[in-house]
């Protein structure tokens, strides 16, 4: 039932116990929702379904931080972030992304699949957007041609956060009418994010990385600004279509065969947030990528990402030294310690790796997979110090408000 | 965990033991299957899932008859129904389909959406798509304007089945190059279906139904003509795109995040498919409907097909006694059994119920799905015969290869 | 992973969907406490240990209706007729027992085997334990040296009810201090039972039956005058003591590792009787068996039991006619309709079978496993009228009240 | 569902992730493990349960590595101690103990509660069973008087390991006929054992360490000479009993009802242990103990057990230093990093910890452990250095093999 030949699968069972699946997600499915969607499918259309439904609408708008509607989609995030272009944009529609990363550069690619022209502000995949350089842009757009400032909150690609407040200061500031759209596929769940409060128009997410669900759902949280211009652009759709979602949602149903068991494991995911506290959450995981970032500099090594202040509560991008192989390590370390670190992408391919410290990860976990990559650096002949394990502890073992204060920056006052 | 407030729970919970899903899918999940799908997430781009991915897929080649590529959306059955559209047509293109029932209906408004002409074949929602008439309207469109013909095979709204080698036959007696499209959303795995040996070009299909699984999953299936089609059309597109999808599956990955753990359950539900052998499985579902059709007529009911050939093997559709709500009697029928049963679509709401009895149904849960169907009649005062039970076990009790030959009749020489 | 050979596997999948097990126990465990049950172990010692263990403990008490304690032993319901034992009896203690069947006749061996004297009263297999017999024997017992009345409260094998009331009656008529023993290892959960209003003694239960948990936990539910006789009896006795089970218990915990994930299941199992209700859940059982009684006649097949008064509402035992194998009946079933039906034991082997109608059964589940009975008894050759399944949905169709009252009658009048 | 308050549960859940059950016994149950358990019921006497018993009792025997018969209770290790004294022995026989720790304590009560006379040979609870007193005292026991040897192989309360070859040879040495009993319970499958190489008369075991089951099985393998006593020995027994056991399990079913998901897990569990080989297992285990204590000795804490030859590859008890509470620190660990320890157990009651590093622990699981360890003694204040991960690390890092040579001295050449 696991697979593969019989020789393949012992092969693969040769390891024992727990797998450490540190990737930037999927990230591991706590016991709890593995067990919440354990259970049997029920009729889409009856009244047991209308009240699971409600409940989970109701405890997305909890945790996209949004008085609005947050539709559900059976997708990838990639399919939300198909939905937010075409259910308010139309062909020909000029927008302004900025190159993050891997990610925000492959939206890009489907932006223009579907039509649009992209103004792309470069980037060296070091650093968030540059709030700047959208006011600046959007400041000397006069005629408002650009109908849409689209930015990739966590690049899961890099390990930088992308200042969403500061971002929405920037629109502000050039008096400027379009929508902003924020993909926080890795963050919502992991980092801060406040739909309503930052004024965003379109809020892109999924289930398999903060939410700490398996993949198969991706979500549209929406403004009213949003939802107006969907009643008057021209892009065909169907499958994705908003306003068909939103009927049958407000009695807790969908327009099609919504994905079941994924909705019996989001209702308690959102327990699971809610009894530990979004704050506390955020909390977590800034401490935990505070460690992170002080075992890389006690291993000698790099953080890709370069501003203080946009460092990635939910992974670590670390930087090899030149002429090691980021693969080889990676699968150095899967084969010796049964643990999965998440690849360079794109043009970072070979050049880093990722460490995930999304979702469920707390002290412990983080501890193993670190003490993993100190092993794996030396099994594969990376240079480096020892020592990172240690560095890690001593920040873990604080108090663990101090994350708090950075993010808090972010939220109030960057 | 089960949802609800404490008091609606309790209620919900109140009757005892198992639940009847028997509505027309998604249809109830074996517990092998739930078994397979209750377990961690894997590194999707990692080598176990690659092994997961070529096997998931091999299977699906073999379900549904094809050599060809079978591509594997995280989406609904609806969004499968998009993809072929996107991937093979270009807006103003007129395609021909026929108007079997709700499903058809909604079929024809997504093609319209999407920017198609549609020719509607007229149907009253008691039979199948015609050939005939696809023959003759084929036949009279010389310049090939027609450049799509969208069938579906089995329609959930009413317990028609579409003969789709005479529609194939019509098509080539036609000598028309109009690419063939079939819906089999409710019918794979549970109805005899060749892709290849039927010449269909896009095969759409779900995971809910006749394959077992939760809702999550849409499928392509493509032939050679279709892939060319697809490399010409002038469709926006990007989540649905064949192109980006057929790269990576070539080693079993996928352009983006897939829907880990319902192709786990994929996975084991082949492997079931398989141990019964397909065509048991085609010849159980034909011995369930016979059964169930007995029952209706021993109760005096009207069947809603109103072809012996057409007859559905996946669910019957069944008529109410003029002056009777079919929405009353499934409500007495969930509240004093348990059982949901399929609603009424469309313009056919409240005048007829659904009895499914696809996916994993067997003769026992048939004959207790059944009982609960001639309680109900009677609690709701619904005029009818007793006596639809003991003529369906007259039924179950025969040998089980009659259906069979009905089912062989479509295959090869319908 | 299911076992056997691959095509021992092969073979035993070849039937679709869901297996129909309907003997008297095991019986089949609901879905929320297989989800329950599917949970990682935790420390046995510490603090959210505890609170599941006290929370099961008050949980017992409630089904048990007593104000006692409970213990609950890793074992089966074997295990716990010894723990009965052991604890309060010494070796050559003269005891009373009724042979209503195989499990008395079992239970007897075991006592004789721990070195107790067994009276044994005899019986015909077809009906309870007679309380007359049992007051003329201790009212001639002048020197009370009869120390324990032994009692099946439900005779699994025969599917008879000993009249646990009037047989408490029977020992204060004769004015007899003996302990008075009962064994409820079928019928708790599935049959009115009160363990302090009944003023049992010893109340000996397992999990696999009316509770619904799969086999693994045995229970001793003790008077005060249990507990005295415990301090004094002299048998050898160390797993089973209970002494060393009272101690930890009291604080939710266990003298030895107990069985963790049952203990999960158990906590769920009696949520779900409360949500429904104890009498509702008793009113249940007994409508299902005379539905079953009904089938029985209809099919012109004897009912073993003879007693109105106390026909089993946890399973019936049906009688061949002679000259037909029940054992033979039992593998066609299996084999044509993937269910189980409970074999004839001891000397009603390949005389009777069994139909187990206890726990999570309802009339539905019932109404398939009937139908199956009904098409086997076809297949098998065995004579018979159809229209047994019409007979007990006739009963079914009720309002269900009617079983209630002879269980009351059991319960305050008999 | 998971019980407690709402409020209870909130606290316990307001932890995120995963708890490390760092405890020596029950071990993590592994995933696949908990897969296999999360399934329904079967017939107990039907073929496919006859299939199931006959495939885990032969995959026992390779795990006991016996070609003798093991049967496996419904019941905890202690039941499993109960069943081997009240098969072999008879009331008044003299046996020959060995204080290694708690549970040699333990057992040694049960033995004089079931009526034998107990030689106690002293011990400071820091090592094994001495063979050289153990063979002098025999050697003076000219009359055979001593009817049994019994011994713990891995002291759970301790982590000293006896060397049973060289008992066994101490037994041999003397000349003497006592039967060998020897208590597997926290070392089977995590430590090198062989039943028939070291001609161990009974082997005692269960299911929740080594064997990474949740508990509920304890397990009996027996040689011809345990077999020859049991048939004339004159304890009193049923629920025990070896011959009534055997009978059924010929054809893979028991003499009551066996606790069938804890056998599904079994089939599982042995599967897992063989793909990984058993003498792999044991080098592992071996590898993180040696890390372990690597990690203590850099702390400047104190291994519990002082024979080098002795270390336990299971587990590792730490001394506090004078004046500090170890149940303080565990409760600051459990609180801090959800991590649960072992607690120091009758008279090391506070002035122990013990580290469990059992069953499907790994290299990366140890390193959380170790750094939770780590952390938590500096959070309660408890004087050590710092390092014991890097030392343990280091140990880890190695290919693995030194372990594994400690074993097989005694194996071999003990």
């Amino acid at each position: 039932m696991h697979g593969g030949t019989a020789a393949e699968r012992a092969r693969s069972m040769a390891r024992s116990g727990q797998h450490f699946l540190q990737i930037p997600g999927p990230s591991p499915v706590p016991e709890r929702v593995l067990q919440a969607m354990d259970r049997q499918v029920i009729d889409h259309r009856g009244p047991e379904f209308g009240r699971l439904g409600r409940e989970v609408m109701d405890g997305c708008r909890s945790i996209f931080r949004t008085a609005g509607p947050v539709v559900i989609y059976p997708s990838s995030g990639t399919g939300a972030w198909e939905a937010a272009i075409v259910n308010t944009l139309s062909p020909g529609d000029r927008v302004l992304m900025a190159e993050t990363g891997q990610f925000a550069t492959l939206w890009r690619q489907m932006a223009a699949r579907l039509g649009l022209e992209v103004e792309f502000i470069p980037g060296d995949w070091r650093r968030g957007a540059p709030p700047d350089v959208i006011e600046a842009t959007l400041a000397s757009d006069r005629s408002h041609a650009i109908k849409a400032v689209m930015v990739v909150h966590n690049e899961t690609s890099t390990g930088a956060l992308s200042r969403v407040p500061a971002i929405r200061r920037a629109i502000d500031a050039a008096g400027h009418p379009a929508l902003f759209m924020v993909d926080t596929i890795s963050s919502l769940g992991s980092a801060d994010y406040r739909h309503d409060e930052w004024q965003v128009d379109v809020t892109i997410a999924c289930s398999q990385k903060g939410l700490m669900l398996p993949p198969g759902l991706g979500f549209n949280a929406m403004s009213e600004k949003a939802l107006a211009a969907s009643r008057t652009n021209r892009m065909p759709r169907s499958y994705w279509d908003w306003a068909e979602m939103l009927k049958p949602n407000a009695n807790g149903f969908f327009p099609y065969t919504p994905a079941t068991t994924l909705l019996y494991g989001m209702r308690e995911a959102i327990a699971i947030l809610h009894e530990e506290g979004l704050d506390a959450v955020f909390a977590r995981h800034h401490h935990l990528a505070a460690a992170t970032r002080a075992a890389v500099g006690a291993w000698g090594l790099e953080v890709l990402c370069q501003e203080e202040a946009e460092h990635s509560p939910v992974l670590t991008a670390v930087m090899m030294p030149p002429g090691h192989d980021a693969d080889h390590l990676r699968k150095v370390v899967l084969e010796s310690c049964d643990m999965s670190l998440g690849a360079g992408l794109g043009k970072l391919a070979g050049k880093v790796f990722r460490i995930g410290h999304l979702g469920a990860c707390n002290s412990l976990v983080l501890a193993g997979a670190l003490s993993g990559v100190e092993m794996g650096l030396a099994r594969a002949g990376v240079p480096h110090r020892a020592g990172g394990v240690a560095a890690a502890l001593a920040v873990l073992a604080e108090p663990g408000d101090g994350g708090l204060r950075t993010q808090e920056r972010h939220g109030k006052a960057a």
